[in-house]
C-alpha cells in the first residue's frame, strides 16, 4: 500500500487582486502566493496541505470553498476584521512586463502566523514571500521539519536584509525569481549568485527564470526544467507560487527530499506553473484534472529526453 | 568501420570584428557567421566542411589558417582588393545587450557566392545570415541536398521580405533568434511564431533564446535544449553561429536528418555555443580539445535528465 503523502504547511499570502492585460480587465479574484502554491500542491498531496494565512470580513467564501475542495486544511486561515490585502497589476502586451499599480496590506499588515498543534509537526514547510521576521516566527513554532523552503522579494531583499539573511540561514531550499537572486546575491551572473546564497544557508536555490524555466543549483550542480512553450498564456500572475506548490507537492507525495526527487519536483512545479499561466487567478488550476496533469508531465519529458550522444 | 561524415557547405561571412564589453577591448578579431560554423562543425565533421566566403586583401593569413588547422576546405574562400567585412560593436555589463558601433561591408558588397565542382554535391548545406538574395543563388547552384539550413537578420526581415520568403521556402531548417522569428512572423507568441514560420517551408524551426537555450519546432512537436549555465561568459558574439556549426556538424557525422537526430543536434549546438561564450573571437575554439566537448555533452545530460515520474 503506497503510504500518505507527506504534510505540508503553507504560510504566506491569500489576496484579492485586479489584474489588466492583453486579454482583459479581471477585478476581485482570487490571489496571493499561499493560494496559489496549496491549491497546486494539493494535485500531489491531497489532505496533507495546511494553509496559514490571514483574510478580512470581506472575504468571499466561494474563494474559501475553492481551498476547501481541493482538501485543504484551512483551519489555519485566520479572519481578520477589516480589509482583506489587496493587489493590482497591469501586463503588457508581452506578458512579461508587469506593473503593480496599487498595494492595500489591509488584515496583513497585522498578521503574525499562529500554527497549531496540526501545522508544527508538518514534515514540509513552505513560506511564501511575506516578511522574513513573520517567516522567522514560523521557523521558531515547528518542530523537526524534513526541509523548509521559502520565497522572498525584492521589497524584504532591499528593505530588511538583515531580518532576512537571519531566516535564510535556517532554510534548506530558497525558490526566487532571477533578478531577486541577481539582487540578493548582488551579482548578475546566475552561477555565482546562487554560490553567494547557498553561503547564506540554503543548500539548493531554485532560481525561477518565467519562460524560460527554472534552474535548480544544489550540491551536486545545476540542474535546468524547461519551461513549455505554451501557445495561450492569459495571465502569469502566480506562476511562480503555483511551481513552488507543485515542487513541494511533489516532495510531500515522494516522501523524498533526496537530490534526485528534488529534480523531479522541479518538473513538478513546471508542469503546474504551465497550466497556471493558460487562465486568470486559480481558473485553469480549478478546473484542472489529474489525467491533464499526468499528460503535461508526459509531455515535459518529450520535450527534453533525447537519446544518448556518442561520439 | 565508421563511415565519414556527409560533407557540408557553409556559406557566409569571415569578417574582421572589433568587440567592447565588460572584459575588454578586442580590435581585429576574426569573426563572421562562416568563421564560427565552420570551425565548431569541425569538431564533429572534420575533413568534411567546406566554406565558401571572401575577404579583402586586408586580411591576416593567421586567421586562414586556423580554419585550415581544423581541416575546413577554403578552397571556396575568395579573396578579393579591397577591405574585409568589419563589425563593431559593445556589450553592456549583462552582456545580452548590445550595441552594433559600425558595420562596414568592403568587399562583402560585391560578393557573388560562386560554388565549385566539390561544394554542389555536398549533402549539407548552411547559409549564413547573408543577403536573401546570395542564400538563394547558392540553392540555385547545388545539386541535391540532403538537407539546407540557413539563418536571417532583422536587416533582411525588413529590408528584402520577399525575396527572404522565396528563399525560406526552397529551405528545411531556418536557426533564427527569439527576436527576428517575432518579427518574421509579425507574432510575440514563440509557438504560433514558429507555426507562422513552419508555413512560409522550413519544415524545422531553431529558435535560438540566447542563455536561456533553443528550441526546435519540427513535425513531432517541440524540443528544448538548454543553455549550460556558465560561471564566466566573455563575449557571446558568433554564441548563434557556433550553434549552427554544431548542429549542422553533428548532422554530418550522424549522416541522419531524423528527428532523433536532430534532437541530438540541437545539444551539439548549444555544447559548442557554452564553449564559445567563455573568451573572444573564436579563440576558445581554437584551444577546444575532444575530450573537453566530451565533457560538456555529459554535464547536459546531467543539467536535464531525471529518473522517469510515476503519478
Amino acid at each position: 500500500m503506497t503510504k500518505p503523502p507527506w504534510s505540508l504547511v503553507v504560510v504566506g499570502s491569500v489576496a484579492l487582486d485586479d489584474v489588466d492585460g492583453p486579454f482583459g480587465q479581471r477585478p476581485d479574484i482570487l490571489g496571493g502566493s499561499a493560494s496559489y502554491c496549496s491549491v497546486a500542491a494539493s494535485f500531489f498531496a491531497a489532505g496533507s496541505i495546511k494553509l496559514v494565512a490571514v483574510v478580512g470580513d470581506d472575504f468571499p467564501e466561494a474563494h474559501v470553498e475553492l481551498l476547501t475542495s481541493r482538501g485543504i486544511d484551512t483551519a489555519g486561515l485566520e479572519r481578520s476584521p477589516g480589509k482583506t490585502f489587496r493587489w493590482a497589476g497591469r501586463y503588457a502586451d508581452d506578458l512579461v512586463t508587469r506593473k503593480t499599480l496599487d498595494t492595500q496590506l489591509g488584515v496583513f499588515a497585522g498578521f503574525q502566523p499562529r500554527l497549531g498543534e496540526a501545522h508544527v509537526g508538518c514534515e514540509l514547510v513552505f513560506l511564501g514571500n511575506i516578511d522574513p521576521v513573520l517567516q522567522m516566527s514560523v521557523l521558531e513554532q515547528v518542530r523537526q521539519p524534513t526541509l523548509v523552503a521559502c520565497d522572498t522579494m525584492n521589497f524584504w531583499i532591499s528593505g530588511k536584509p538583515d531580518d532576512l539573511r537571519r531566516m535564510l540561514s535556517r532554510v534548506d531550499v530558497l525558490v526566487i525569481n532571477d533578478e531577486e537572486a541577481r539582487e540578493l546575491a548582488g551579482v548578475h551572473n546566475l552561477v555565482k549568485a546562487a554560490r553567494a546564497i547557498r553561503a547564506l544557508g540554503p543548500r539548493g536555490v531554485v532560481v525561477k527564470r518565467g519562460d524560460s524555466g527554472a534552474l535548480l543549483f544544489h550540491e551536486h550542480g545545476v540542474f535546468a526544467a524547461p519551461a513549455y512553450p505554451l501557445e495561450d498564456v492569459r495571465d502569469p500572475t502566480g506562476a511562480g507560487d503555483t511551481f513552488a506548490g507543485g515542487f513541494m507537492g511533489y516532495l510531500a507525495r515522494a516522501r523524498d527530499i533526496s537530490p534526485a526527487a528534488i529534480k523531479r519536483a522541479m518538473i513538478a512545479g513546471s508542469v503546474m506553473a504551465s497550466f497556471c499561466v493558460e487562465d486568470f487567478s486559480l481558473d485553469r488550476l480549478r478546473r484542472l484534472e489529474m489525467h491533464e496533469v499526468v499528460d503535461r508531465f508526459r509531455a515535459f519529458a518529450e520535450l527534453t529526453n533525447y537519446e544518448a550522444i556518442h561520439l
